[in-house]
């Protein structure tokens, strides 16, 4: 009898309420009940995202929220400039060529946060640029990129959209998206939402919108305006998925429960944790600087293979963690502590790590990695 | 205590198995265990649509489906015919359009199928049209179109695809794509698939993939070509909707069990029974010579009003069925009888609108309905 658990950074393990609220009869999407669960659904989305414009639900996973991000607010011909400090970071490089948007790529180091000062350079260089994608938390390094900072950057120019990919970074970091000035913010529902895959959200701030009544790229199934039109009533332009949505709505009971405040200390928390676990146990952090709170990739310990620890993982202790893309494949692993995860889910990968280590040949002091990680958490009191 | 029913064309109820294996734990979309899942299930989808080419799973409802039905065959200023018949007819009349490709649009009077013989004259007064567009049941009319002839007038044209939105008829009715010729079949996760809405199948012919080979048109999230290489490994483009593909395995189980000649008869028998009792009660079917097997929409009893007739269903019986939509709004209602449908669900529909005829004023012989529906039925034999 060996527990499954899952330590992948998205889908992550579900709440058992969760769970329980999209077993219940499937309601139809046209009906009363779902209107008021849309409007609910809404407004939570509105307190999570921090804003006081719109914030939609589509139905697909995140990288269509992320075609959405780019076909609603730009034309064919449009200036952007993509930090590309990972896998997401080039899907916006991807998806910006494929609909005819004059991508400028700022080519980060995987595994460092891109410096504003190369934004601001950029954006000096190239007046006519009409949006800066980038991510919040580059899930595949396991970097956040100071978005605030950027966004103060494109705050006051009115030609220009800050957009983020908050796929691994709403609901685990702060990221206000009035306060800071961003534009648009998508995020999906696998990762600290705590359901299944198949919902992505989108913030729109009110710059957006009067970006969204010029933009001539082509859509249809992705198309802003008339879901804005159509959830601002409680319902949707097309079918919803309505067994996440019943999901979403427990998820979010469960996170203003807990509180913003609560929610981003304790991803902190579990982040630390398993970085200072980790580093005790000899591997190299990937994100030095700057860390994302969801998800903690690094390199084995010298004289270990990365594919040896995710398979070893896997193998001998049925736990599914995740290895390295695209170039980063074969090189790192990646714990995540994001969504439903507790104090105890680290001290579960520290020490299930020790093991494969020692499994693996590699010398160390055996219970330090468990040690460390405790202390870490032992220290940071209540969550 | 009044009992749910949920007899809307979608979402369908969902068997209890179905349910069950959905709330699994989830499964990493990047692991053994889902690669075999999503083979095993390509498989089955390839057998439901009766080809030996491609079945794709897509991560969003009906409609994007729909979209990549468009996007990866066609090119910007191609030329194509949609049969507007209904509200989805003129759906691929918009989503072409959306996109800049040209349509012709045969407009089709609602509840008529068709004609086949103006697709033969506009073929043949367009010798460059790229691609015919129809339904295969139109959802909102109750109407099946006659596939298989117009099929057969595309059949011989290399330059023109074939393109069936089947979401209401895949599973449904006999619609054989290699046998037929149809060269894009799309379907949906909440009709006969018996699951939540999230997500889309798309088969897709070897004429149609030497089509994608020249689109040009812009795609990123729903790219057919990419989601084949992918998916012949058992993977997925994205991320995977892991919970609904692990429901659909269930589902497909079901179907198997069954067997397809027994699926299409039991549609076939039910939807009779539908059009026998509403039509004792006074109702007018809207498609007289043409209906379709999984919805039937019928105008009320002179004197009752279509609106009521939902909305007292709704309210004094908690059972949800379905209004017209568009241009049929407020004159039309319709019962589904598709997916996890038995013989028992048609006798419940029926019976409740006899209760609900006579709580809105009409006259008739109590149980005319209800009887008519069960002769039917009991002739029907074994399903």
């Amino acid at each position: 009898m060996k527990k499954y658990y899952l330590l992948a950074p998205g889908p992550t393990p579900m709440p058992p309420r969760v769970l329980q609220a999209m077993t219940r009869p499937i309601l139809h999407h046209r009906t009363k009940e779902f209107v008021a669960l849309m409007k609910s659904v809404s407004t939570d989305l509105r307190w999570l995202f921090e804003t006081t414009s719109d914030v939609l639900v589509l139905n697909s996973t995140g990288t269509g929220g992320m075609e959405a991000a780019v076909t609603n607010f730009l034309s064919r011909g449009d200036k952007a400039i993509a930090v590309c400090g990972g896998k997401f970071g080039k899907r916006w490089a991807q998806i910006g060529k494929a609909y005819g948007v004059e991508m400028i790529e700022i080519e980060v180091p995987y595994g460092s946060a891109v410096d504003p000062a190369t934004v601001a350079r950029l954006l000096d260089e190239h007046k006519d640029v009409r949006a800066v994608f980038t991510q919040g938390s580059e899930t595949s390094t396991g970097v956040a990129h100071p978005i605030r900072e950027i966004a103060a950057l494109v705050r006051h120019r009115p030609d220009t959209l800050m957009v983020v990919d908050g796929v691994t970074s709403v609901g685990v970091m702060p990221q206000p998206m009035d306060e800071w000035g961003i534009d648009v913010l998508v995020s999906g529902s696998q990762k600290a939402f705590m359901l299944p895959p198949g919902l992505a959200f989108i913030g729109v701030s009110a710059k957006a919108w009067s970006f969204a009544e010029r933009s001539t790229l082509p859509k249809y199934y992705f198309n802003l305006t008339k879901e804005r039109k159509t959830q601002g009533n409680g319902e949707s332009a097309y079918t919803s998925a309505v067994s996440l949505v019943m999901g979403l709505r427990e998820s979010l009971n469960m996170m203003k429960e807990e509180g913003l405040p609560a929610i981003f200390r304790r991803h902190a928390l579990l982040a630390q944790a398993t970085r200072e676990g980790l580093v005790a146990l000899g591997c190299e952090l990937l994100a030095k600087t700057h860390p994302s709170a969801a998800v903690t990739a690094v390199y084995p310990p010298s004289g270990v293979a990365a594919g040896d620890v995710t398979s070893t993982l896997n193998k001998t202790y049925n736990i599914t963690a995740a290895g390295g893309q695209d170039e980063l494949k074969g090189k790192i692993f990646r714990i995540a502590h994001l969504g439903y995860a507790g104090r105890f889910d680290v001290v579960t990968a520290i020490s299930a790590l020790e093991m494969v280590f020692k499994e693996l040949g590699h010398q160390f002091d055996s219970g330090i990695g468990v040690a460390t990680a405790h202390r870490v958490l032992e220290a940071g009191g209540d969550l």
